[in-house]
């Protein structure tokens, strides 16, 4: 289950005792496991070590800024940071998804890759790849736990639950394992207030947000016997409804929702003739193979890809490549 | 925390093996806890009991007709079926919410009320109420595991995870315990089909409905500086998207979830003059209080209640209730 390729790692502690500086680095677009994952380890391992240093390449999204221990993010900056003896690279199968922070992958000893994407690549010294976890806070957990007998507290129990809650669509996903459920109720155990992280992960939307959603779906578009929703998400309408862009994201849920529903896209304009498409699966159908189409990818159920053209013409392309290679409708 | 009145119930299975005959029943307006209590129980006892009965009032809601044992639900008919040795009531606080199937309280020698309510009135000649369970589903399930040692089976198991998976809103409520989670676990190791599950109970929302919440969230209404949310579902409009009302009972959470609303209200038209008011608090507001004003009752998060007048006077009354009421704002 757990892979561990390249080096072996005996003793994870003696690895953090000889380096003198720590860092630890996550994918661009933060989202709850890479930022619960970051936090957690790195409160963990300031309690053990006098230089631990978490980065970030992005703006936080506002639902995640009650996070414990936020306060010791630090805005990556090329010029400034670069060269730490370990650095742990977490919840990140592919490098590129590094942005800046990638300079850290030269400029460290020793790279720790931990991660639970299947597509990771084993980039690291050291690889604790575990595809079976629902996300990269569980693996953290249990590294804590049983490898670095680190105390798990509150804080470092908030972060972790968050990413485990927020990667497994609060354990609905079927990469919600009987140990995922034991991990939460041992993370329940160590104190969290679930009443406050769901205030602040599902209770804290904008009425422009909802207003938005509304609109959205008044609008859905359905195609290919209406096995394909569409959302369309024009940078006027963003304007129009004054929103945040990020808020957008979870939309794409909603459309994939519907019944009957197998591939729901989100098209939105990120300037003139650049479009974003998100793509979600929910039956058999592979998006990302529908992704690499368009040069981008992402997993079987969830991908993305970045397309040129007007946002009318990019749907009839991508509705195109879908009656190309859809196998069994 | 479990707490037994009147009777002391030594060894529940001798009192089903003395009875001739069982029957089983539940609230009015079945959920996912009352049908999988319902059925958990039912399908358990059916192993070791030739005569077991499970009855229903009302129509079973679409999303759960995928539940294992639905074919053993019989529509409860005041005429047909009036004695049963033992009839266990599931997850209802108050015999008012028995609605028909109340009858079998009286035509029956004995009772067994099992319920997660705080409001519960202990009814049955055996009362196990267990108000830090999150449901009843997850009573059933240490009931059948540690009492009954009858073997929780995969039917058995969906039955228990979708009651405990919905009265939960999927394991984000505080009603949430470690013990949940361990329950959970156990359940998904029992070898249920998640993915199938939320197939059914999340991502089969109709076009139809879908739009209507579209049109919904485009036509909330803010009061109170803007702590209150209301929702309005006129019989017109229920008509004009051509949706079944119990698809519209969830939609009350979108307003409830909106940042800085402390109350979220339904207004829903049943009749010309006749306005079911439905009420959620997400601070400490308490609606039950609020609902009490108007005849109706509930929970302290949850309650609603029936108004008499056009929808517009109702909700000026309920406003100026909720004016009268406020404590800290």
């Amino acid at each position: 289950m757990i892979k561990l390729r390249k080096k072996k790692m005996n003793n994870l502690l003696d690895l953090i005792d000889e380096s003198k500086s720590i860092s630890i680095i996550s994918h661009i677009n933060p989202d709850g496991d890479s930022l619960g994952s970051m936090l957690g380890l790195g409160l963990a391992l300031k309690k053990i070590h006098p230089k631990v240093t978490i980065f970030v390449n992005d703006i936080i999204p506002g639902k995640y800024m009650f996070l414990p221990g936020l306060n010791h993010l630090i805005k990556y900056d090329l010029n400034k940071w670069q060269n730490y003896e370990l650095t742990f690279v977490l919840d990140c199968g592919d490098e590129k998804r590094l942005d800046q922070s990638k300079a850290l992958l030269k400029n460290s000893k020793r790279i720790v890759n931990i991660d639970h994407h299947i597509s990771n690549d084993f980039f690291g010294d050291y690889n604790i790849i575990d595809t079976k976890a629902s996300s990269t806070c569980e693996i953290i957990y249990y590294l804590l736990k049983e490898r670095l007998n680190i105390e798990i507290d509150t804080d470092i129990a908030t972060n972790l639950y968050v990413g485990i809650m927020t990667d497994t669509g609060s354990f609905k996903y079927d990469n919600t394992s009987p140990k995922t459920h034991i991990t939460a109720a041992n993370l329940l155990e160590a104190g969290i207030d679930t009443a406050e992280i769901s205030l602040n992960l599902y209770q804290s939307n904008s009425i422009e947000s909802m207003k938005f959603l509304g609109y959205i779906l008044s609008n859905l578009e359905l195609h290919s016997n209406d096995k394909v929703a569409i959302v369309y998400i024009t940078k006027d309408l963003i304007e129009q409804f004054g929103i945040d862009p990020e808020e957008t994201d979870s939309m794409i849920n909603y459309a994939r929702d519907l019944k009957g529903v197998e591939i729901a896209i989100t098209l939105r304009e990120l300037e003139v003739n650049l479009v974003k498409a998100s793509f979600r699966a929910k039956g058999d159908f592979d998006v990302n193979k529908l992704a690499n189409a368009f040069g981008g990818g992402g997993h079987k159920k969830a991908s993305g890809a970045v397309l040129e053209g007007a946002i009318d013409d990019v749907k009839e392309h991508i509705l195109n490549e879908i009656e190309k290679t859809k196998v069994s409708w």
